[in-house]
């Protein structure tokens, strides 16, 4: 597995970035003002450079997996919902009755659920439902470690075989979403341990806690980092994700490498699939010259983690603004349509000179 | 005409605000956090406010007009691409090789092409083209009204039509988009005549202004709302639209009265077509409640006018921040696959009870 796991690792390449001024001249040969289709235009030029310069790019079937499980930490009380609720909406999707059932559909969009490691034991089989379970919810992070550190390199090759399932179905667009009840205080204390921030800073609701539960949610995460701090200040990725990650995390983490290695488009939904994005990206920084940000996520420690994304090269801003925080995978679902756009205007638009019409004046 | 005018605007209601608590509850019974679907809450929430409760709200088809015409302020150089170039955008338009055509094409969206006034004399007739011209564009706002009371009143008229035919047609979303040069110019001095705003401030670079030829623009609008200060200072809306607007914005103008009349979906694009829709409330301010926001433009002026709109009740800010600033009708024509998700998840998505969802921990 560990061998599986480094070798993927190493075969992701950074894009070359200087195709991306190749990209910049087509698009300014299109009849617009250069510049005026703003971040549809940085799309294109990712897809263009992510797929190698090819004369048109490219969006095939678009996939979206949900993937969820339960955490331990919810012991401590941090969610304002009760576990069961991971579970029931996992049933939710197979019934097609969840938000992101409903974008899917709409957006053409193939959308799988995967169990990582729900409460209760495997659900009976369905065609939406990949069973990748990892054990019955991760243990309690305020006391031990989420998960140990085989069972955290099986989950991240789990993820990558996912993604290699889809991209060999034909997709060439993977999204990643997640259901998990606790999971934003996994979420929250993976960026606290990846990029030095302050708990008190970054606890929000998540799925609607309240402003006490906030406070409290704050302090099982401040009290975690404390009580790890020895093995999070080794620095080591792998380490980090196992002792404060979600199965759920730790699968959407390797569906990212594998979405990078082949070369495709990677879909980060909001708050707690971006800590499996920066998880991925720790392991191996090229995943983010793969990535596309969905959505401006309403948790409002995203902004903060935001800022620590766009400083890398390649990371243009989250596409869409609009005070979600349902996580499931909802905003990478209403974002593809806005790839499908960058691609077909750069495949499609007319030329000033095919078309006949007149430049800037000089 | 005048009479129709005055019955269209007569016949525009406001929105029953009543209804969107009725619609609140509804979303907060669907399985998801509440509020966490953000601003798709709240179009959801329009559109049923409009359609009067329905059970099912829905979106038949959508269709953009984008408006061309000519601009008599384009004399003083206020663009940085020649006049000649909204005719042969118009063309483009009709060859399928604009940003327009490839969106619409992309999210099944009708579209057709409102000659209002180009230059150059009516084009061969096309199935996409619509011809309501109102003269070889307008007369050069710098020395005298743009057009007159009339004409203006005649091109509100078209607009009316316009929408009615569409929604004959089976469309109950309409999108009004744009291309003129100078236009960019007309809206400026618009916003400033109706919001007090200065147009130092608001001058922006339209279709790729230097900042010479910025703060050259800025001087042609502040000389020219100074020549017409006399009758802009009576505040007739009708009046201001005759001095400062264009042939498309007129007819844009009309289009927005026509779509709150029979009580559809107004999508407005960027920052001319806003200056249409600026009028169309400031002859009717019922309007606003049928319109939404599709794109927050990123010529410089649109912030500020935007704080003016949404002080209105009913206007949730743009709906997508691309930073784009091309027109044409290309923000809505993005954003209509956003309205539509917010349908689908009012409609379709299960409910707690139906789904066997445990609720919040109280």
């Amino acid at each position: 597995m560990l061998h599986f796991l480094y070798k993927t690792i190493h075969s992701i390449s950074p894009i070359d970035n200087a195709l991306s001024n190749k990209a910049q001249k087509h698009l300014d040969n299109l009849t617009k003002p250069q510049g005026s289709l703003g971040y549809l235009e940085d799309v294109a030029k990712k897809i263009y450079c992510i797929q190698g310069a090819p004369e048109k790019i490219y969006i095939n079937r678009a996939h979206i997996f949900t993937v969820a499980a339960d955490h331990g930490i919810a012991l401590e009380n941090v969610s304002a919902y009760p576990q069961e609720v991971t579970r029931q909406m996992v049933l939710n999707f197979l019934a097609d009755g969840a938000a992101i059932n409903v974008l899917c559909r709409l957006n053409n969009i193939d959308f799988s659920v995967v169990d990582a490691g729900c409460v209760g034991g495997a659900f009976p089989t369905h065609e939406k439902l990949i069973d990748k379970r990892l054990g019955e919810g991760t243990s309690n992070f305020a006391k031990e470690a989420a998960m140990n550190r085989d069972t955290c390199i099986r989950a991240l090759c789990y993820g990558i075989e996912l993604a290699e399932f889809s991209i060999q179905q034909g997709a060439n667009i993977i999204g990643i979403g997640e259901m998990g009840i606790g999971n934003t205080t996994s979420a929250t204390a993976l960026f606290c341990a990846l990029y030095g921030l302050d708990p008190q800073l970054i606890t929000g609701p998540g799925a609607g806690a309240s402003k006490s539960l906030i406070a409290h949610k704050a302090k099982v995460i401040e009290k975690a980092l404390e009580f790890h701090s020895h093995a999070l200040s080794r620095g080591d990725a792998l380490d980090t994700l196992s002792i404060l990650g979600g199965f759920e995390i730790a699968v959407m983490a390797g569906i990212a490498l594998g979405v990078a290695k082949h070369k495709c488009i990677l879909m980060v939904d909001g708050f707690i699939s971006t800590a499996a994005f920066a998880v991925a990206k720790a392991l191996c920084p090229a995943v983010q010259d793969y990535a596309i940000l969905s959505h401006f996520s309403a948790e409002p420690g995203y902004m903060y983690v935001v800022k620590k994304l766009e400083s890398s090269e390649n990371q243009f801003p989250p596409l869409l603004h609009l005070k979600m925080c349902l996580g499931e995978g909802t905003g990478a679902a209403l974002a593809i349509p806005i790839v499908r756009a960058a691609a077909s205007i750069f495949n499609d638009m007319a030329t000033f000179s095919s078309a006949k019409i007149s430049g800037e004046i000089q």
